[in-house]
């Protein structure tokens, strides 16, 4: 078995920083002992890591990505491969990718479709949600059997009527069934009949531009369907996960059920926290770039969603990575911006743009990692294997270089997208050198993993229950 | 012209109580003089009525009635003739009556229907509001004719699917033409898709008596519809009154968007001010008498409505009268509580109920007045004919004595139906003489009137805005 | 006795408009009538006032006044002759003034001193609040003799330690005493104490202008008091009055104590809805002239204001006047902002600052005559004597004329004070003809009226309880 | 030095749980392997503690004791030495007392007094907040020279006129003061002033049992001044922390104020989570047993603080430990509830309460450290010596049996006290093995510690500013 040591660095988990040696066994760490200690000096190793003035840190858990995923006539340009390769490179070491039940079809069909997407070319170790795309008796019994099998948690959509959409009897069966299986439900909370039809009064008023996108998808119809969710799930005696909360309105509904004492989530995405409603105004047809549901909303939203971190109204933060190229993809919409394909690029910038964050006084150092790390492996049962560094944890594990100076570009990052939604901004704060299970899969600039190391990760249930 | 002088009784209006005389010409009141005073003792009239130690009041006006109402596969059991004579013994002197769009079916078609139900047969006066069954664009362009021929409201329903449910986008259309032609979206807000799901469980799990009708129609799916109203008509900047409010959460939705400014109003009835749950888990099959929705709730719930009245977060007591006779018409639901017709009667009950809460402290007089006479008159366009008395009203006119003691039952009461909800309840409070229009219909227990004497009132939009 | 009737105008009181002739003998309405009906007109009379194309409404009742109020070391600059006579001119005809319990002194004393200032010399009807000064055994007692008295109503101070403050043993035990004998409390709320440090704080850092009266009474400090008095009525079992609301926050205090159920109630006054902390910084030592107290705050605030207008979570626009002379009163504080004495000329256009907004679309004209004559009357134990037109009642009327132009200026007002804080401001709407228990004591902008007219008018307890 | 090794058991901090050996070389943990690994497995050590089957955990830190403190005439019962030895006993290793700043007298005094009656008698680690009891100009001034010594947090009381209160403008000044040199307020949150009218109007009508004493500290009058608190340090900057919350609507006010982002923390006891109003009505004078401020609420309010403690909403559990012997303390108050010493015995107990409530299902194991250990270690600037188990942390550990039974009671606790608030309680959970800075306390039943092991801990400011 391979022994490495990291050396000197100061380890951060959610809850503690400590100048620490790490030892790390095959795939995983085994032992953590006080730097220039007697012990942690004995330790021999067959690889030395000099981590001194990094930060040692767990791998990011990215609890949200769509790779390869089929949208609006085309599918977003990141496969497996080169998604977990560019996550890598960005400090995240497991990612969650959504499998998709369509409708007519089983989530067995739906599951097998993505293992076979995924099997043998992931750089990180990868789990899967299910999207229940179509809610009848025959899919409720399956999310037992799924449950069984490592995916406990099932994504449902109050959005895209005729594509992703449950009616709220679907959505309370899927509750009520969840509740007894253990599995989670995910909600994409937006009022989508209602927002369909401020769609086509936009289009039909020749408002054509990405920006009415962000127009016509109304705050108040985040937080109306927020609101439903939680109740819908208090009916059910269920638990609920809000993906990308992008509203301040939706975040004060959180916040109202979770003094209630009601076991509900919610997850945000750098996206919400750095652009807005200004980017999808920039001229021509650059908005486009900025196109995602919830949408980007005005600038004063941010401080609530940063406020939500830090009260613990916000749980995660997970990027929704979805991208299509601005050539090709985006420009499907060209004069309907209905038909702009949904979704940005993020794996990739995640853990950075987080640590900006800490480097701007927004987070501390040990909520950073709490966010994008331990809450989201604790949140969907990958605890403790992932989102911590302890004894007996995988050695997924970034040496983190707090002081190294970047500055985003397509023209550098590993996703395979045309355009970076961050282009040019600087940032401080990078990793140096990551390891999955033990393997270093990263080192500076260098990619030193391979297609296929990253194993598919079974999960157990919500562990926040 | 006929000249009638009510003389020594204590006049009640919703802002004053003052010992007057009234003088009526013809159909309307004209004067009010100081009781005594040479001005009032100077006056001549062809009738005199002495209400000395009574009260004067406005003629009730019951907005919401269903009189011959089809549903579930019979119909309410008072005509327009019987039930308007049983709410004018009641002291009631208006209705707004449902006309109902049918699905597949046009406005014009449904009203046109109403009318002649309702044509020369009614005791009072009555007007209609419609229930828009089948939203859809040729419907909406007909709400712009009907506000101009005095039809001015609107009531949509977010249960009862596949017989008048419309969903959020309708709902939202709905909205947009009432915020532009001034016609008041009426909500039954109920989140009927999720309770359709509660129902069909309770049914499979053996759950049929009518108690579980009361527990599938849970209050959060009340208190959650409510929001989702509220939010609807916020983004399409209108006004809603939401019908026959039951949970204590759904008042609290209502205050919460009322301290907020926003033009939105609530309507309960006195079923759920008086009555509950315990009713409809009476035993045998006694509880389907007490079938309505939304349903009775825990007696605790009580507490909450009454403040809501005193608030003014509950501005309307209407009677939602929807009567169906136990034996043949409740009695379809044996076995099924989903098949009991859902209504009760009450039209002549109301004015008396509420008095009772005067009696009770619960409101004061004036308060009294104006839950149901003066508020219902200006929020459906019917002041300053009715609900009040002042020079230039119609004399829709009661002399009430406060301390006749009554006791109600179904073998004294005069509308058609062969049980009553509030059976061998003793009431201190009666309507003595009830004139419509000057006309004398009822007094003491005679009735005076004839079919045919109400007429229809067009009405103008709602006063609050 | 003198019969005048009032003829074509259109009678709005705080429910009702009606185009109505008004019959009034000596010094009561003793009968309404429909214009142009044969009972109107049939009307014999010694005057006639033609009112075509005016309002008709009851005079104003302004209940919150200070006339020749010693404050700071010198006194309020209208006596009750000079600032009857123009409350008089702006269509008020009812004042409730405060007479004043001074430290160490009896409740008897204050309240003889202030029937001594008053009587004989008013223009207008007047009655009496008592300010607690000192609230001990004695004074206890004393309440109770007042309230048989007819001064029903009783200001404590949060604010101003050393002078007018009681601690919150002092205000729960006034607040228990009127809980017994019906008087209401009425609350300055401001935490004094705290603010009295910042003031320190501010004059110890040199800012001595008086924009700084406006940053150190911080809103959070008004919020605090507002919601200590709240609870601390709640624990006596008291109603609570709270004057001159001005803080958003403070308005969100009472609108969530009333929507508990509270018998809580809010004033604020045309100063807060018209002016703001822009004025105290007005350049020179001009700020002075706005220096009040609870200050002047941010516009912003200023529609919270009118919303609560309009929900009801405030009640009554009164004005404290409480005027003092630019020179030689106001600049008794340059140099330190605290010794500018606090108070605000208002009395004479309180009406037309109202009007203005129903002008402007903010209140209904009903909603008008509510807050400015109906409620305070009811609150205060004045009706039905005043605050409304009805048979019985005072002929305490305005003829108002909605179309008149005015400009505002201390160069035409009559208040004998030589700044105006509203100078330029031009209004729509003005009161024609003033009637003060029946006789006419202004006619445009002549002064028909005499010292002395006005008679004291003992109050029955607090009509909302 | 000493090398430890505690083998076997589950290590659980306020993150993690892993099954882990732990090393201690000295007083430090230096560190922790995976239990069975070849690193622990080659560990030497001068004692093996076999934790097999048994919960390894930080040693608790009670944030809030009085030893020896004098109040009402009488002092507390246990010393510093019995006291911490009783700590110990319970698996608490780290104490921080209050030391009492008299009226009159400076700082300085108060500190040097406590230091006295502490030096060279404590069984575990100690610290000091102060009590600030006469603010003032030089008192302001000292507090700096304080937080320079590692005396971080100065408690204020909105309670006790005449003994410890300070009034609004006294809080003010030191929380301005705290938010300059970063000392920490912590707040008795009750309206002492409107007390004690209550407590002399309840002697006055003959009301002297104990129970009296709960009913006058009205719940309102603690959310009261809990919420006055908030706004104080809104006003002032700073951040607030409450002691011992009892009341619902108080955990409401501090739910409010953190939803904002407000820094303000909340602290209950095991007293108001376990005991209640039925407790201080218990028969003859046994009441007086359960004396303490705040008081104890009746039942229902245990929900709200053990759904506070979960929400986060609450953060910290202390004991408020301040005994008085029923036999010649708190019967100084027979016939006068006002005269029983204020407090409860409970430092010994506080660790094994919450573990009861792990057993339950109230808390996670995780929560009940991160509680009782972890956050008291980073509130008040422990952290990273104290509050986890992690390499370079003081070795302050408990083996922890969770199986092991045991029934509370005076005549086994170790307290210095004559009953036990706890009395035949049964608890599941125990310490067994107890450790103060790698030193064995407590062995089972056996106290192997010594007066004068615990070592003053000055400490840091607060880490979650």
């Amino acid at each position: 078995m391979t022994r490495t040591v990291i050396r000197g660095g100061l380890v951060i988990t959610a809850a503690e920083e400590m100048p620490a040696d790490v030892l790390i066994e095959g795939e995983q760490v085994v032992a953590l002992a006080s730097t220039g200690s007697d012990v942690a000096d004995g330790w021999t190793a067959d690889r030395v890591i000099d981590a001194t003035g990094q930060y040692v840190i767990p791998g990011g858990v990215d609890a949200h990505t769509h790779m390869q995923l089929p949208f609006g006539g085309t599918e977003a340009s990141d496969t497996f491969e080169t998604g977990t390769r560019a996550a890598a490179f960005g400090g995240t070491t497991t990612i969650v990718d959504f499998a998709v039940q369509s409708v007519g079809s089983s989530l067995r069909a739906g599951l097998d479709a993505w293992h076979e997407k995924a099997a043998g070319v992931c750089a990180i170790d990868y789990a899967f949600h299910m999207i229940l795309g179509d809610v009848n008796e025959a899919s409720l019994k399956e999310m037992d059997l799924l449950v069984g099998e490592g995916v406990t948690s099932f994504k449902l959509f109050m959005a895209y009527p005729g594509v992703f959409y449950s009616d709220d009897g679907q959505i309370l069966r899927a509750m009520q069934r969840g509740a007894d299986n253990g599995g989670l439900i995910m909600m994409h909370a937006e009022n989508g009949i209602a927002i369909d039809v401020l769609v086509e009064q936009a289009l039909a008023a020749g408002k054509t531009d990405p920006r009415y996108h962000g127009e016509v998808r109304r705050e108040l119809l985040e937080a109306e369907a927020t609101h439903r969710a939680i109740k819908l799930a208090q009916v059910a005696g269920a638990p609920l996960y809000v993906v990308h909360v992008s509203a301040a309105s939706a975040v004060a509904e959180l916040a109202k059920a979770r003094d209630e004492g009601l076991p509900v989530f919610g997850e945000t995405c750098p996206q919400y926290l750095y652009l807005s409603t200004d980017n999808l105004a920039e001229p021509g047809f650059e908005g486009a770039k900025y196109v995602c549901s919830t949408p980007l909303r005005p600038r004063e939203h941010q401080a609530a969603l940063w406020r939500g971190l830090r009260t613990n109204d916000l749980q995660v933060v997970s990027t929704d990575h979805c991208p299509f190229c601005f050539v090709g993809q985006k420009d499907l919409g060209r004069g309907d911006f209905s038909k702009i394909p949904n979704g940005l690029p993020g794996v990739e910038n995640r853990m950075d743009l987080l640590h900006q964050a800490v480097v701007e006084g927004k987070l501390t150092r040990r909520r950073w990692i709490e966010i994008a790390c331990a809450t989201p492996a604790r949140m969907f049962g990958l605890y403790p294997r992932k989102g911590t560094i302890a004894p007996g944890a995988d050695a997924d594990l970034v040496v983190y270089d707090p002081n190294a100076v970047q500055t985003v570009s397509a023209a550098t990052h590993h996703m395979n997208v045309d355009y970076s939604a961050y282009e040019g901004r600087q940032l401080t704060g990078k990793a140096r050198t990551v390891l999955s299970r033990g393997t270093v899969v990263v080192d500076g600039d260098v990619y030193l993993g391979r297609a296929g190391h990253g194993r598919y990760q079974p999960r157990s249930t919500c562990q926040y229950l």
